[in-house]
């Protein structure tokens, strides 16, 4: 599960938001852009285009940027060009400036179609965030700054990904930090939906760029959302799922060119009996096990724990008896900290590369014993060897050698009949 | 003249900052990098070594810093590509990026040498700005803000040009506002000095560019540093100028890379006597005539009032009757007002392109007629024809053919002596 202590929007401050969005006449749209639906000039107009449409129908506006395009990973290599290890402090006031700069630029294209319009950093939106530098977490938000100015401007547009915290200084949300904001903003501004307008269609029953015959999934509930979120499927942070579900926001996913149909992210009904409903796969996972030795052989769970305080996620974690634990993280693993840990408890580690994980994701999925059978069938004809599993009511994941996983992935899809001609 | 209503640090709120500075250990260092100082990685590396090694000699830097070589060029072309005319307030959101990032890639840079150092935005670092976007005017600076700072970090990097008004809107200073942030800050915390860091060894008799044999002046005293830029030395805007003059903060102007020697603009003596200190010259000159017709021919005033309404500097005036009034314009002329005011008050106008400005710049120039009539000799043996011409005590400026201005400028500084042999 993805942390997530976003408490925003539901202390006094905000609360009014709650009540007056609905005053506004026309009503209010809170909507997002991420980086790839405005990385040219000519998706900026096409953006402004939309905006100025939902202003022409008497709607007020607020919408949440990203940084431009490949912005932020220009930003992170620039930074490389002057610090080995760069501060989180600076990295934050430096990557800031990017999604201050596409608030802006959209700002421009949608008042140059004569409708009122203009930008706001995350800061004079009014978005207090604790946490860490880079890994900020939304605690409040001053609703009345952007109700102010609504009075003015058609148009509100927010640099995503960053607020200030108490002491005034800037923090930026860590990845998928815009759609966290996007949704935040709405439950402090009383607005019941979020449109998050992004370069696909809504959710699919698995990435379609692996399995072409995916089908797009019409709603997904929050639950289902969280876990296809954390296990790779992209479209949507799974921060700001979390953060939609607590608050009651209906967050709608849309492809910001062609902005019908989509996915609607809502909730499920009380009893919502037992289904799969998506395939999601992430790449680029590691698998490290941990053997302790010696006298300290008992110490399975501190060394864990110091490794979660040096900021790694283990996931798919296995427990083989007291001396020895299996989990995978994503991306590198932090080799530094598992030397530390090594030196300190008396400990061994063996990090396993070039695997990936396949989950299948789904509604009460121990309800029916066909779902978790027809996985492993599915995974062992292919002749695949799991390297670790996982289950869960909502999803069964599997970590698997990264050159199979795509046909794992259509295997499962075909399995559970995901497809259109379901 | 320059406007200049920078009333910066003389509140209640940085008075305390005048007292601070002294008690800093080794000592508070108030220094400005301009954006060809920071083009290039390379240079950023330069720079963050001077300021390590400033640290290391057990001072305390505050540093300002412009956007990195063309960067603000390169936003305005950005906010083009969206807009005719970009909203003021907008592209204040934008360019202030520009500083920002600069600041906090200056601040890995000097980090990664050992010596601790954070980036500040203009808000951040306390400074409270009135006016209009585009043309922010410094009112205050916390500077309890920086001092705070300073218990932690060695270095302290403000973004230049930018501060934060009283509603909470960002505004920047316009063209030449990081020299400005850089003096105000020298005010504010109580230091008698200010180093500008730029891409010239100092203040010259004339462009080195232009007449290669002028000389670095040691020593320039403030209203002839006033004159020398507002008549288009571009070492030192002339609002910095001003704002050190009235707070006796002594500006040394310095190259980045060799900052040695350069020229310090410090107080005049009282009684000074006469001499010419220098030539300045502007190209992009343009000369405009504008002539009342019919019932409302005595109108001048009103008419000029309202072109001076309209954001027009008028400058070398002239008043030929009650009729007819001629004036420069730097850079291209504002035909959209002199169209309305024309339609508005029966007036013609007309503007000749081409032209330049030189001025002999120095102090009690009018105690000695022979300086003036030295300047209309020099001029006429080139068989130039004077456009326009104005005086007073402290430049001579004549406005002609601009490409006769070189030459001018070359025959000016030979009249006066002003070569390294003098």
């Amino acid at each position: 599960m993805e942390k997530c202590s976003e408490p925003a929007a539901t202390t006094a401050e905000s609360r009014p938001g709650r009540d007056r969005a609905g005053e506004l006449p026309g009503g209010l749209v809170v909507r997002k852009y991420g980086g790839s639906s405005l990385a040219t000039p000519d998706r900026v107009r096409n953006v402004a285009g939309a905006l100025a449409a939902l202003a022409a129908e008497g709607r007020r506006v607020v919408v949440v940027v990203s940084a431009m395009g490949d912005t932020t990973d220009e930003l992170v290599a620039l930074a490389g060009e002057f610090a080995d290890r760069p501060e989180a402090r600076e990295l934050d006031q430096l990557m800031a400036t990017g999604e201050q700069a596409s608030a802006a630029l959209l700002a421009l294209a949608v008042n140059q179609l004569g409708v009122r319009a203009g930008s706001l950093s995350g800061d004079q939106a009014g978005i207090v965030v604790g946490g860490r530098p880079g890994a900020g977490v939304i605690e409040r938000i001053d609703a009345h700054r952007i109700f102010e100015r609504l009075r003015h401007w058609r148009v509100v547009v927010v640099a995503g990904f960053q607020g200030r915290n108490r002491d005034g200084e800037l923090l930026t949300l860590g990845r998928g930090g815009s759609d966290t904001t996007a949704v935040a903003l709405a439950a402090a501004l009383g607005s019941t939906d979020c449109e998050i307008c992004t370069d696909v269609a809504g959710v699919h029953t698995a990435d379609p760029r692996v399995v072409p015959g995916s089908r797009r999934l019409d709603t997904v509930p929050y639950d289902v959302m969280t876990e296809l979120a954390g296990r790779g499927a992209k479209v949507l942070h799974p921060r700001s799922v979390a953060l939609a579900a607590r608050h009651e926001v209906r967050v709608r996913v849309l492809h910001s060119m062609w902005p019908v149909d989509g996915t609607t992210v809502a909730e499920e009904p009380l009893e919502a009996g037992h289904r799969v409903v998506g395939i999601a796969h992430e790449r680029d996972v590691r698998l490290v096990s941990l053997t302790l030795t010696g006298a300290r052989a008992a110490r399975c769970a501190p060394a864990l724990a110091k490794l979660v305080e040096h900021g790694l996620n283990p996931d798919v974690l296995t427990w083989r008896d007291r001396h020895e634990v299996r989990f995978t993280v994503r991306g590198q693993a932090p080799l530094d900290v598992l030397d530390e840990v090594a030196r300190e408890l008396d400990a061994k580690w063996v990090v396993e590369d070039d695997l990936g994980a396949v989950s299948v994701v789904g509604v009460g999925l121990f309800d029916h014993p066909g779902y978790l059978a027809g996985m492993l069938r599915a995974v062992g004809a292919l002749g695949v060897a799991v390297a670790a599993l996982a289950t869960s009511p909502s999803r069964f994941t599997a970590v698997l050698p990264v050159d199979l996983l795509d046909a794992a992935v259509c295997a499962l899809h075909e399995t559970f009949g995901l497809g259109a001609g379901r």
